[in-house]
């Protein structure tokens, strides 16, 4: 295998699977008590955590569109994310603007106010959606870049299991590649499965213990353990 | 449905699905013809597209970790796709320094010149890598956040058809979901699916051309149908 095997295709914007999401913002809070400017939805895929801590996350968003203004006068957003039920809607919202339509009115969607936030919506129908605040706006070219701190994250009610911990599965998430919107598969690994004991991994990835692809991966991970392994 | 139908888990890094890539880097192009400094990989999670023109994305790395000085020596980086039969190994450069190891020679993993750059190193054995040359650097708190131009992509030879179009599915690639990988399923839409003619959709989603909900779907995107509704 060697370079040759490879195609060149040029600068672009090649990284995959992201996320696609609504991002919610407005003007001013008027739209709480019915006020006049609506608050507006807009489809994003440009978007990735870039920090833990503070938590933060960053969408781009181009200079032209209707949502710039209301994201950079009102320094708030929220990002809802996207299950499968919700993908038409946030399809429509990437193909129409916010100056045309009532998009929360249209779509049967319904704005409600956002944990941490005095101004921008969050979607009442999103599985769950994060509250950002605005730190930095850096320009890029084509794309604006809004690097927010997270100040809240709000879950659906019936995606939390028993014990306290969410049930991501049943939120249906879409994932976008290159243009096109992709269900999510299968639990297939989690993050240090490749170090973690035969226990662990029985519990945690049942049917992939008995996989012989696994347990070959597991055994060179033996070989490579150390104590004080960590990155 | 109302906002007491959600519950907070306050402030962290919520958004998902997010890519899960493996980012080559090197301190000086030596590795080229068997010098002293290995080139190294580091996993990533926290990255994202930030620009469509010039292409640009964006990777975050804690200051403490070894590649964190390759980069900025450098100012260059791959950033590697991941396939589900690369995931073992990913999920180990996640866990394991390139301080303590050669991760590529450990992993046996090979590096190679990656187009359009000097000295990062792109991964072989990736269906496909962008390369990247760094812009800004942005201290954020636990990491800083590389803003990089893509200057080049490169894609597998095997993933292309004979339209010169690219199999995505074929490549199985993996997204992160709050600490799990999970495979990606099938596809269920497509950027403008809502607005698209019949006929386009029974070509590019024969499946769900028949589909209740996305007829559904269709018929409310009609009645929002504008010659100029482009957002």
């Amino acid at each position: 295998m060697d370079s040759a095997s490879f195609r060149a295709i040029g600068p672009t914007t090649y990284l995959c699977p992201t996320p696609t999401v609504l991002v919610g913002c407005a003007a001013d809070a008027a739209w709480r008590s019915g006020g006049a400017n609506r608050p507006n939805l807009i489809t994003i895929a440009w978007t990735g955590i870039c920090c833990s801590k503070p938590p933060m996350l960053s969408i781009s968003v181009r200079p032209e569109r209707y949502s710039h203004a209301l994201l950079t006068q009102s320094g708030e957003f929220t990002v809802n994310l996207i299950s499968e039920e919700l993908l038409h809607a946030m399809d429509l919202c990437g193909v129409k603007s916010g100056r045309d339509m009532d998009k929360f009115g249209s779509l049967g969607l319904h704005p409600m106010a956002a944990q941490g936030l005095e101004i921008a919506p969050a979607l009442q129908e999103a599985p769950a959606y994060l509250s950002c605040k605005v730190r930095q706006v850096i320009t890029l070219g084509s794309h604006d870049l809004f690097l927010a701190e997270i100040v809240d994250v709000c879950v659906r009610e019936s995606f939390f299991n028993v014990d306290g911990s969410i049930d991501e599965q049943a939120m249906a998430l879409v994932a976008f590649v290159h243009g096109k919107y992709r269900a999510l598969g299968k639990e297939i690994g989690f993050f240090g499965y490749s170090v973690a004991s035969e226990d662990v991994l029985r519990r945690r990835l049942p049917h992939a213990a008995a996989n012989q692809n696994v347990r070959a991966g597991k055994r060179s991970g033996k070989r490579l353990l150390r104590k004080d392994g960590k990155a």
